[in-house]
């Protein structure tokens, strides 16, 4: 088996190179990462004969610096398995420590997307962010940083699951009143899209703010704080409402990114992935471009985990 | 001695009606609270006559609904005092366990301003919270929830330290061009307030976002991961701009807020306090109108702790 791992901050997802094993781990490295343990699970579990890994968790806050996140999550790979390649962000497999290593996952899906689809601009939101990356000619155009990144539209730091509400919003409308928020992180996306039924309890894939649980009253009782109120003060009419205003700023948020993108490279194909291709999708029609669903072409599983499966690819093509 | 209490989510303030003890503790209630054992520590330390409470911290996601939190924060109140005594939002002393107790430090202190300024807005910046309360006549007219003063432009959910920038702003000017922003909890208005020297490392009263520590350094690296870089990838004067547009955003919702109430009353005498009275000082100038600060009255600890210092004042001017 050839394996490709795909290591987030939030997020540990994997996939074999045809597609039939895929798991996705949430694994927060802020907080008492059980990275290397799980990594060792894995190995033992699958022993594939060789790995692709593709890192974006660099960035997280328990590490100084990109050098050390990046240093770190190496070590916690090569401890667990043998015959590991990491894919730097010019698209190069190296067992090297390289600062290019870094931010990497997109450039895995976007060779694929490339192969795959042609022209076209791919765009994959997960739990926490989205990425938006040109290709012509098989190239991948974006930068190569996440700080680059963010200034020229190919990052939108928002995503599935993950998001602060507050981060989204400034106001939101109550009763027909523009009201204020709370600034603090009392409810995320995931809350919104488990009220709105976009995303199920399973797919609640992370930690909840405030520690409590999944079910939708807890939901609605963490997207009322958003505007100080508990659900003695608030119907759930207008907290579906806050919930749908979300949504509509988030996707307002990504297609704004899309279009930037698209104007830069006369591209107008959208390939869309990830836990949040739905969001995707919504952006992509308000924009009247064409788009094609990895989910359509993959299944639902594998669009989730696609920077996972695109390394593993990755890794075969190669050989 | 006449001892009032503050209780808010993230800090517990304590001054005598003299003015002369005061003390400011941070107590974060959503996490391991120590607030019981910190007020039997000052009960025994201080051993005061009798006790004005006035109470914030209810919103607290660690509590179910505001109801729990306050039976919460009443119940250590009464284990640690023999002779306490709740403000409610109506401005009436209570020992019975109310609903209208919650968030009434505000109406502390507007009851105090308007004695002694007449009519004004006054307007209190927190460590996280800004309340903005129109007085005429000795009478504050704010609403009594923070759900709908947060409609009436009453509440600016925003304060001097524990304001997510993410929160703050969309996006961001680095090197001349417009970046978007990292929707993480990355940094607060502390660094940015640090970075700028208005703020010492001492007055940063509450955790770091990364648990890393308070000096400069610390405090600019949480701000290049606004943008997604670290130390290596952006400059010191670009991490200040970052900082100063944060302030300007700040400064700018407090600003409207305070106009939206001046206008609705036809007040501008502003009377300034809190741990961001120098932002209020900003906005006020902004907008025009006349203000007091209530470091220059009553010296910058007592400003710091304005509701638990009109707290005590209200208990011996009611007796």
């Amino acid at each position: 088996m050839i394996l490709g791992i795909d290591i987030g901050g939030a997020n540990t997802k994997i996939a074999s190179s045809d597609g039939k094993s895929v798991e996705l781990h949430y694994l927060p490295l802020w907080k008492n990462s059980k990275l290397p343990e799980a990594l060792i699970d894995i190995s033992s579990r699958l022993a594939p004969e060789k790995v692709g890994v593709v890192i974006t968790g660099e960035l997280a806050d328990c590490f100084p610096d990109k050098e050390a996140g990046l240093s770190y999550i190496i070590d916690a790979v090569n401890n667990a398995f043998d015959n590991a390649w990491f894919l730097d962000s010019s698209g190069v497999f190296t067992k090297e420590k390289r600062r290019s290593i870094a931010a990497a996952n997109w450039m895995a899906s976007a060779l694929i997307a490339g192969k795959d689809f042609g022209d076209c601009i791919f765009v994959d939101t997960g739990s926490t962010t989205t990425d938006i990356i040109p290709i012509i000619k098989g190239k991948p155009l974006a930068d190569v940083t996440d700080f680059k990144r963010l200034q020229r539209s190919e990052l939108v730091y928002s995503g599935a699951l993950r998001t602060n509400i507050a981060a989204l919003l400034d106001t939101v409308e109550v009763n027909g009143t523009r009201s204020r928020i709370s600034s603090e992180l009392f409810s995320i996306t995931a809350d919104a899209f488990l009220v709105l039924g976009l995303i199920s309890e399973n797919e609640y894939t992370c930690d909840t703010p405030d520690g409590a649980g999944k079910t939708k009253t807890d939901a609605m009782r963490r997207l009322a704080r958003v505007v100080c109120a508990d659900l003695t003060e608030i119907s759930e009419t207008e907290i579906i409402s806050i919930a749908e205003q979300a949504m509509e700023k988030q996707v307002m948020d990504i297609e704004d990114a899309i279009n930037d993108v698209a104007k830069r490279y006369e591209l107008n194909t959208i390939i869309a992935c990830g836990l949040g291709e739905f969001l995707v999708k919504k952006a992509v029609k308000e924009l009247g471009f064409d788009s094609i669903l990895m989910s359509d072409k993959y299944g639902e599983e594998l669009s989730k985990v696609f920077p996972a499966y695109a390394v593993a690819r990755l890794i075969v093509e190669n050989q």
